[in-house]
């Protein structure tokens, strides 16, 4: 299987990232988390990316907050599946982030998914592995199946609390 | 190869969408275009989406204007990447479609691109697709090459018109 | 007395509702209170939906935040009328929310309140339920004078305090 | 059947709202249609408020753009419920309506409908009107129906042309 | 010299317009402060508005917050210069209580001043008041001179201490 | 009487201010018209502010678009009331004007109207001169009731038209 | 006295900059004018900004609509001056733009103007360049002296047909 | 060289602008700290900017929150550089800021940084003075490989502890 990469604009984001690494762990996919900014080591970013897929990288998740370049720029350099993940960082909570990521060009796009959301981030990018890969296809199932246990263990709790 | 599922939630988005279906097309991608309201015929659209892998389907592109929950019912059903197109209908130009779409709660992700971006949302799904098929991928690359080529032509005739 | 459906997309939300399910009871208003999630659990939710009058609801109050489905997904398939509560969770403040819960296409409206305002969720549930019940009608009139009392109270407080 | 009061604040937003007037008629809903504007004539607003019970009405539409108090002004003055239903007049688009007729205080709710969706205004007072007249929840129920029938015809032809 | 109404929708807006009713006794203006509410007690609002040009006022400032229609309420009972004041309660931190007042029909005009900024509500109430009032109008020019002072001394402070 | 200053920022924002100017004429009032840009010609506009009030102006309207900055230029050099009018020029239709205009600093009020409100800006102006003028007073109680009495009669031909 | 360098990120981006070009020209600055797409053509975006000061630019205009990464994409490789042009393009009007373009991290600054603002790019431009250029000082002089008189002329001709 | 002048709107701006003041120092770049509000001492704003470059200044940075004029106020008396610094000062967090700051007429540029960007300030003028001054190049460039270098060691130090 294809590791995921995990790029943040700035170190500073890693608290705002770590729930989705820890989805790419639990789903037992191989991540490389890695501190890479657009404008600061911008050689570095189009080095990775070109090089991503023979590298063995399948999904490229890009987490950055204001304006984050970071997933148009590693998107300018390879066609694998780039992931933003736009981040609140700043007086404007992510917004900015969030257009800068989502409103791409035609013909670059971003698979972009919501601000701070590093869990969707991370679910999206298994969901892609898994169009070939039957064993992390039943792995999110199993995923799934918990985070709706826990719908319904909830709504139970709460019927009988509020009764 | 997978097919692709085009959806819109009314007929009157086709305008908005139709470059995308085109640019599937150029990619010699197999693609279903079906008219599925989130709200309106909801049974069709779970019943589409749990069948959607079964049926052949690797990817599901969701175009939808104003709360536009079409691409959210349908990752509701589906493990799927499933790919979010906001589009500008009504007073707010697509900020409420874009903000509905693209902010999923945690564990059901959809891959957002921009206001009216249905190129995009095709060149994702291709580029998703790519990953288990080097002859799309090749044809992703020569896509992307004659975009590039565009440029450059556009580039050269821009500097000579205002020399 | 029909009943009021009160659902939160999440058991995260009970802080931010519980005003409102205090309203019903003061209303002596008959009320379940569910975690029901459109997109983790959208068979529970088509299926509540779909027997809600049945059941003996009449107004199903919907709670939720960022791309607040819930009240369209349960506006779908039901005739009751649906109230949609936008939740301010993320970073957004509700904005995401809002939008997502009123923008609804043409035939299946959302009567949507306010930004965290539970109460008026409540309220006006009960104000559609009192259109064929006497006794809740009388109720609500004397909640409302209670408001109107505490405002004048206040505001001979503020005169005599500011003079 | 109690009537459906359907007030406008301005003579020009009748082309905004005619649609949902329709929509009434169609679903055989006795309806006064008003201008009467908070500021130009709030004695009229509030007289027409306070005997609007009495006066055989069991839902008021409220239509108004801009800085859209006219839901509220009605509001305050009787415990039916109130639809306000936010306009695209001026050069915000009906984020200002939308904002000045949802964000109610406590107490005091207004069942705020889409910008411009005056087609979803008329539908949700049919919904409130009919918990207790099983003609009109009939009727309803008939008109999903063609709406429905009308999104499977679409998809229908799309998919026909598309193929 | 006429008095001015400070008038808010509600107590717990005190904490955000004290400072404005302290600049109005710095000028030595006779000022009454109220809470009324434009949805609460409409029938006091109007008949106060109605009264208030006989009962000596010149100036009425309304503060309210969310769906802010106090101003709007007063101003369609009076044609005194009504000054509004948006505040910042609730999550959309004040945008929605801005539109609310300022985006006035046509004819009905609300002097709005910028979010929380009872200081300015209070020194326009002022300087409406001084130009019949040359009294009052020394005081505001010599407010203003301190104020000018201020920002002088600030300025040489800032000026040395970062030399 | 004292006159009225009706200033805009450029000759181009004209056909946006024309109805104000068209009011303070029906209502009998003095204006003079200027255009005068805070950037452009900042000199011209201190020297006009300084000298205001004994060149007989009461009030100073001042229209402007885009960082409109005039009215707060104005209200840097005189006590006067100054009253803002945001204009929509631009693509972001008026709300960058509507907050620079509005969100003035503790101390210089700006009393801000409705984006494009050229009607409220000089209503209001007509408002603050009338409390020292009877005569005017009694033109503007004349102006609403024609107000009025407009919306008045549109009730009654949509009501009929309605039938 | 260095160049200017004019970029813009497509070629359908020209109508909405020419007016900058015509400006540097009047002011007599040499000026070369590309179109360089961050996203499209990476590589030439880093080459030609690696190579800038040596290729004898002084300053570089980056005019882009939508995601606008190109004048970060550019900063990223140059300590030359970037001038940020934001466009209107696309159903946002340029907000999305703005935040993309003016929102940049710590060290890497992009001097940002107005939204379609290309005039003022260029003067700006011409600013920068005119810190060790006397004639070009006098020039924008000049300029500034022409656009003063506009605004002179057009008051004198509304002041006349106003009266 | 050039000194560069450091105004602030406000004192209570310092802490959010201290920040960029170290950088220019960092940087050996003389600088002048000043309180200058466009609205409370503008006079001594426009005296300051007419004199600006007689007093040896090259670029003026102008940092202000709210209905932030003071950079366009500069801009309109000198035709140095003028850097707009929008400042997150009150409830819109800096959006009204940066509007008002970067949506100049068409002659009169303010070269605007992100909200509360002051590092971003100072080095933008930094770029700017480095123009004719190749020791102050070699420094900057030796800040941004500092800041290169921490992305390094910050992307080192993260890879390692996600292994």
């Amino acid at each position: 299987m294809r590791k995921v990469a995990f790029l943040m604009g700035s170190a500073s984001d890693f608290p705002r990232v770590e729930k989705g690494i820890a989805v790419l762990r639990e789903l037992e996919i191989d991540c490389d988390v890695r501190v890479l900014s657009a404008h600061r080591v911008p050689q570095e970013v189009s080095g990775f990316s070109l090089n991503a897929e023979s590298a063995g990288f399948g999904v490229i998740i890009c987490a950055a907050g204001l304006a984050a370049h970071l997933a148009g720029a590693v998107a300018a350099h390879t066609i694998l599946p780039v992931i933003g993940l736009p981040l609140s960082a700043g007086s404007l909570q992510g917004l900015d982030a969030l257009l800068s990521t989502v409103q791409m060009p035609p013909g670059i796009p971003v698979a972009t998914v919501g601000i701070d959301a590093a869990v969707n981030a991370a679910v999206l990018a298994a969901q892609i592995l898994a169009l070939k890969d039957k064993d992390l296809n039943a792995r999110i199932i199993e995923f799934r199946r918990k985070n709706t246990a826990q719908v319904i263990l909830a709504d139970k709790e709460i019927r009988e609390g509020c009764r």
